[in-house]
Parts: C-alpha cells; structure tokens; sequence
C-alpha cells in the first residue's frame, strides 16, 4: 500500500485522538468526552508552536492510519550529541503487521539523521512485548530501564 | 552543605565534561582530546539556542559538583500532555551517595512544574542499579523499557 508522511495538521485532531485512544492502554488514558477537546486542542497549538518537536501522520488514500512524534533535542554529553526521541506511536488497529509502523519509523529515522540527530532513542510500556521485538527487529537496542513520574498528582 | 543551582554557562564546560567523564560509563564514551573541544562547544551553542531544554549545575561554594539536562516538550497525546524529560545527571564521584541527586532532582521537577509539565521521564543504562534505586525512592516507577539506537555507525 502507499504511504505517505507528513506533518499533522490541526484538521487531523479527529483522527490522532481516535489512533491514540485505539489500544489497550490509550483506552485508559484519553479521553472522548467533549469537554476535553479544548484539551487537545491547546496540546496541538503547543506542538506547533515548538520547533524541537513535530507530529508526524502517515496517511493512505487520504485516510490517517498512523502517527508519531520525533523531537530534537541538543546536548553536551558524549562530544556535544544530539538525540531524536521518537513518542506516541500508533498504528490503526485493523493494520498492524502490515508494514505500517516500519514505514514510519524508517521516516523518522531519515527525519532523525536530516537534523542532525547522533542517536534514537524511546520508552515502550513494559507490558508492550510485541512492540519491543519490534524495535529490537529495526536494530534498537534494549539497552535502558525507562522511569515515569506524574507531576500532578500528589 | 549549601547546593545552589542555575543555568550552566559556557565557562563551565571544562567541569562539565569533567563530570560527564567522572564515571565508569562515561570513561568510554566521553573525550579528553583537545581536539574535541569544538565538538563539545558546538554542543553547548545548540543548547543555549534551544528553548526547549536546559543544563543546570549544581555548584557548592564555587565549584560544580553536578549536572542534570531539562527538556520540556509539548504534546498531543493523554489529553494534551506535557513531558519533562531529565537527560545526563552525573554527580561529582568523591560526593555521591549525600543528597546531591536528590536536591538536583528536587529542582529538577519543581522547574518542570513550573514549565507546565504533566510527567516526568528518564532513561537509566540498565547496568546502573544503584541508580534505578534512587528514582524509584523520589517516586519514579519503573514502568517502561528504553531503546536505543545509534544513527551514525551502520
């Protein structure tokens, strides 16, 4: 199937916030109540307005079936290297293991090396096993224990 | 002891590297040849250029004793949430273990706070256990694996 990348516009909030909440754990955390729509909105106005950071749709016949977020970001350590961390993968349900989440991830990669980046980097849920293999399969390293931390509740 | 903790400044860099060198990870992947000086000097130009993240050092009286990387980004996902990500936190050797990592983990997460961040995150090399301990103690859990993958060798 063709695909094509490219920046998310604020017309695709619809479809992003349907990818996100369309697993196992996005069902827990996103929501589809109304009320928060503006929530999403001011998310997507901070994104844009952010050039270390850019949200990425791939999209087949004009439908979005997948989405990522790849951020830039400087540093000092190891001779002034630069990192691209990859976010908020998401492919359509009913077209996982179909190549979708390589395109993408081959795109940020490209994406990645274009700006200068050294070094890939991300987190997967612990209970994301499928996902692991994955990365591992696209030559990523496991090399790291990933820690969280809400800063709003107490 | 009295820690004090600000922006780092390019006259810090020799310590800073010194920091970065100052453990058995960072033996092997930082470079005392003056001929990377530029590498890690370009490295702080793109920082201080980036409004996104920020270097802070720790200092008790007048020398740098720590150093932690702040980076803010916006996003789409979880209603619009915000991350903070803590990159690069080194502790002078002959001071670990006395509360320097916890004051500069406490400042850590206040300024994340006060840049409107929801959740803060980190990445630990999987050989660093002692340091998995002390992110769990400051409330991180361990709830993700960390992948990595370099973009310059093949």
């Amino acid at each position: 199937m063709t695909i094509t990348m490219r920046p998310a516009e604020r017309r695709d909030l619809p479809a992003l916030i349907a990818l996100y909440r369309d697993d196992a754990l996005g069902r827990l955390r996103e929501s589809d109540d109304p009320a928060d729509d503006d929530a999403y909105e001011q998310g997507f106005d901070r994104v844009a307005a952010d050039p270390s950071t850019c949200i990425y749709v791939a999209e087949r016949g004009g439908e979005i079936i997948g989405t990522f977020q790849l951020t830039i970001t400087p540093g000092l350590s190891r001779r002034g290297m630069v990192r691209a961390t990859i976010e908020a993968v998401r492919t359509r349900a009913d077209l996982r293991g179909r190549g979708v989440g390589a395109r993408m991830m081959e795109h940020a990669l490209h994406e990645a090396r274009r700006r200068g980046a050294d070094v890939a980097q991300l987190t997967s849920d612990l209970s994301r096993s499928d996902a692991h293999r994955f990365y591992e399969r696209l030559g990523f390293s496991r090399s790291h224990a990933g820690f969280k931390r809400s800063l709003t509740s107490p």
